[in-house]
């Protein structure tokens, strides 16, 4: 298990006191995040979409695993007693007469099934339960937005080995370069930076920034006057980082120095508004004057839409900050800030840092970047 | 795009055959993999599961993308010309009012609901769409199963830096190296080879074979005596290679050689019963024949419940070579054969190929293990 059973246990006593609450009698999972939270079930082999998982938390005990006989073994490593299997892939009764068996207990049963979820099981499969849940999204969102000092300190390592990655550009990338080799070489010194895997790298490159963060690299080689930017979810014990850092070669363009310079403000304002108390809108509305305060244009650019999340066990997490969400800051919470802004005449400019929210002033988890764009090569 | 209009032509012309024979005027889609089939758009940021992505193939047209904001660079550069957008993360209408528009001219819409499949897009939602859809599960899981050449060509090339890789492993492992170690360093060299990224490595060690297939790597330094097997999905524009090879340190024990030549001999039996026409029950019972001659407990051990499956852009696919499986092989199927038993008196071994289905023989995509348990170190 990535923590120590105690871990699992003041987990599972938050969402006993906040089921309680809810009037729930047992929450249902089949998610990997799910799982992997209440039971310390960790895996690739989710890769794999044949078999389904199953995860039922009661409220009077232990969470009780339902699962593929594969998941044995490492089931049993985890803190959980009551491991229930079947034999998978199957052609007929895919684990659902194990399942409902484990359900029938319970009357009021919640899962989620509200925005930034999935069902990570077969639809129709789902239907033949032929019962009805209730909606437990907010409720195990809010208890996993909250970590623990012993996950903080995962987010922590794993923020440090991408830092001391991205001190390593210089040696790292050069003009002439293919982005495709630029992302392949930052992905190997992350592993050999101690990151265990990087599930998530993208990044674009461009004399007036970027148009796209999502898209896969091209072949194309960096060039003189090229801003780069990569945007990293490296991950350590199952923890994720998520932060991305610009550096221009050689030289770089007026307004992609200025447009950087005015990110790295409304991170600066993020930084001074993120405390408990405060709500996401408060630190979007932070951020958000910095950006507007230079540019006519400062619509979030390139459809992000927003200037940054919750951070944990999945590269993107609740809350939003994002004028909309009115969810108030806690101690505890691991978040990014993530402003980004048109550059005039051209892309589009992000930066990002990781934080923790404290007592006070928030901790960095990502070495804070420095005031001015930096340019290599 | 991953590969040129002409493919995804293609796959849409096969797409509207099998829609017409089952009476549906269109399919609606929300995972990775069927967005990707249809319509060639891949990116990482599908690990973030804050936004949901959809696709309409109507019967009479091309696919349309009804998909966040960010989305629309990189969507714009597939060959879909009907991108429809909404702003996410979005608070109250988070793509539904735009989805339910595409769907609109459409009566019969078929999606993939049964084994194998998941909802990648919030339950509540879902339901929040009012309407009923056709099981078009096995229609889509049957268009994805036969490869064209293009496809067949990046998994031998994938499968080639895989192959490649496991040659080198004298020079990568040694006794002394914690498990955890090896994994990283066998990442590091996938990705030195020419793989894009490495989304599944798993393993394990002992000396009489290992309990567990899906673990993540434990600290445990690699002794003498030791079989060490590596099982890797590695990728290369998108496509999975998945195979393992096992090698010993120093000498093994004669129970793991033994059972080392009984799967090899059943992956023999394998490839020679893998022809078109031919069904995944006989290719079980093929392999199945030699391991039960071999074994008084012949039951695929460790939970693993089949001896291979399809491969494809998800580290498995359908088919599975398992014994109710009556799917019929195919010119163009591209799979795995692997096969595992117990290690009498210890824990299991597993031993996998990955092919594709030709006209005759089959097509070795992964370089052949030897007859016998190579030793190293």
């Amino acid at each position: 298990m990535d923590y120590p059973t105690a871990e699992y246990e003041a987990r599972l006593a938050r969402a006993h006191k906040a089921m309680g609450e809810a009037g729930l009698d047992a929450l249902f999972l089949c998610s990997e995040a799910e799982i992997r939270w209440f039971t310390g079930f960790r895996t690739l082999f989710w890769q794999s979409p044949t078999r389904p998982w199953f995860c039922i938390v009661p409220i009077d005990k232990k969470p009780i695993a339902v699962i593929p006989e594969i998941g044995t073994p490492l089931m049993a490593q985890t803190w959980i007693d009551d491991i229930r299997t079947w034999s998978a892939p199957a052609q007929k009764d895919d684990g659902l007469s194990a399942l409902k068996l484990a359900m029938a207990p319970y009357i009021n049963i919640g899962m989620a099934m509200g925005h930034e979820t999935s069902l990570r099981m077969p639809l129709a499969d789902f239907e033949k339960l032929g019962r009805d849940f209730a909606d437990a999204t907010k409720l195990i969102q809010r208890l996993r937005m909250i970590k623990s000092e012993a996950e903080i300190a995962t987010h922590r390592e794993i923020c440090t080995i991408a830092s001391n990655t991205f001190a390593r550009v210089d040696e790292l990338f050069h003009i002439g370069q293919p982005l495709s080799e630029a992302f392949r070489t930052f992905k190997i010194a992350l592993l050999q930076a101690g990151a265990e895997d990087v599930p998530y790298l993208v990044g674009g490159a461009g004399a007036l920034g970027y148009d796209d963060v999502i898209s896969p690299p091209s072949d194309t080689p960096l060039q003189k006057g090229d801003v780069l930017m990569l945007d990293t979810g490296a991950t350590l014990r199952g923890a994720f980082c998520d932060f991305d850092r610009n550096f221009a070669f050689g030289h770089a363009a007026e307004a992609v120095k200025a447009t950087h310079r005015t990110l790295w403000q409304a991170t600066e304002a993020g930084l001074a508004a993120a405390r408990p108390g405060a709500t996401c809108y408060d630190l979007f509305e932070a951020m958000h004057e910095v950006i507007a305060e230079a540019s006519d244009t400062p619509a979030s650019s390139g459809g992000v839409g927003r200037y940054g999340h919750g951070l944990g066990m999945q590269l993107t997490e609740q809350p939003s900050i994002i004028d909309w969400d009115q969810t108030v800051l806690e101690e505890g919470m691991v978040m990014t800030l993530e402003p980004s802004m048109p550059v005039p005449g051209g892309g589009m400019l992000v930066h990002e840092e990781n934080i923790v929210i404290r007592d006070g002033k928030p901790e960095l988890l990502s070495v804070r970047e420095i005031g001015e764009l930096r340019v290599i090569g």
